[in-house]
């Protein structure tokens, strides 16, 4: 008897015509059935941004490597529960998201739409994997991650992920991973962050830049840490952000008298 | 010598107007100074998006019982960002987020605009609070929630919040909350997501919709429970999603041979 191939829904937050797009899809053909379901337009810093007062498109596109393409007119979290609901004609075992061109490491996590969509797999019960490369450059050099995107993935498809987990995983630029370490985003933050100019008229107006401040630079079990040194990293990323270790403090805060 | 008042930045989701932006202003005032800096348009289901690729604007609005109110062009954690680089000119001691006009409960956290801005405060270092209340009424009665929301507010100005915590605060609809629980987000989802319709030219569209699914509605940890049973609920949270609890489960997973 054929044993089923995993379908996997693949999408991302940089758009069709991403190079990680392209690179991510070429990979997960060779290990199970895929469908692509990415955003129509670029949509970096979009988080967990869902679409309420629009409507949404959904386009087909010529296929990768025998992966059916579409788009759609949204956010990467759209993308995930557009493709669910009338795209796919099964539920997806595993949802990848990526290769994001830039960062997701440290607090990036909460702001990337790569994450936003792997979390979306995530709170509907399927296993989902965010990959990121730490080069901006459209024409980032996404050949020596395959070995190591191929070995994550497989391993997610045989032996799933812990329930409400999903993984966010960044690999150092321009080199070949020394290899990968499983640890924490390092506690982090943007600092600087606009770029002030004025119009010709005299109106001002702000362009986000910055740049991260590590306070943890020398913590190893930190994912800034290791992506300093040539490996790749891998979050563990709980959704659910409820801290159900403070409920008892919050609890005893909020029952003091002045 | 005079003591200093507490600066409190306060922002939104649903924009300028939004009767629980100016409801939530004027219990601030009598606590202490304050400055609104809220999107200039409805931002509803902006999770923590950031604008990357377009400009910001800052706009200047007659102000609220003594408050001065400013609108970004952009989103909630726009707001905080931009609110902190170009218009305070010292940092705020809290940061409130809302009143919003609909619930985040639940799952809802993760999409919520509301507490994107929230969480953006806490990142940052500032106490902050989302607070939301579960009508999506242009109209609802803010009024029985003041004496809770000044109470909560008042305590965390007071005794400030845990390293790396925020609170996500939710009020049931239509009556006076009969107490506040600290608890934990229920495990839930969206379901049955899309309304589904055709262009006159025969091209389908989609249109957000659907039912929060609540896995665990019989548990009286959970805030949906109580907000079911007329309570409020305060839930604590973290921005920062790694499951450090799961670093282990992972290493395994990934050390295994097939």
């Amino acid at each position: 008897m054929e044993q089923k191939r995993p379908l996997i829904l693949i999408t991302n937050d940089d758009g069709l015509g991403a190079r990680g797009l392209e690179h991510l899809t070429r990979i997960a053909v060779t290990l199970g059935d895929v469908v692509v379901v990415a955003p129509a337009t670029p949509q970096s810093g979009k988080s967990s941004a869902i679409t309420v007062n629009t409507p949404l498109y959904i386009e087909e596109h010529p296929a990768i490597d025998g992966a059916q393409v579409f788009t759609v007119s949204g956010t990467p979290v759209d993308c995930v529960k557009l493709a669910m609901y009338a795209v796919l004609d099964r539920r997806p075992d595993l949802i990848l998201s990526g290769i994001n061109h830039g960062s997701n490491a440290a607090v990036n996590n909460i702001y990337s739409g790569t994450m936003g969509a792997t979390m979306e797999g995530c709170i509907l019960g399927i296993p989902s994997i965010g990959y990121s490369l730490l080069s901006h450059s459209p024409n980032a050099d996404f050949d020596p991650l395959t070995p190591f995107v191929k070995d994550i993935t497989a391993k997610v498809i045989r032996e799933g992920l812990p329930e409400g987990i999903c993984l966010n995983v960044n690999f150092p630029k321009e080199c070949t991973p020394l290899g990968m370490k499983v640890v924490r985003a390092a506690k982090s933050r943007w600092t600087e962050e606009y770029a002030t100019y004025a119009t010709p008229h005299g109106t001002p107006f702000y362009w986000l830049t910055g740049k991260l401040h590590n306070e943890q630079p020398d913590d190893p079990a930190t994912d800034e840490y290791w992506l300093k040194r040539q490996y790749g990293t891998i979050v563990p990323i709980r959704p659910d952000q409820t801290a159900v270790d403070e409920i008892g403090n919050i609890e005893n805060l909020m029952s003091r008298e002045e």
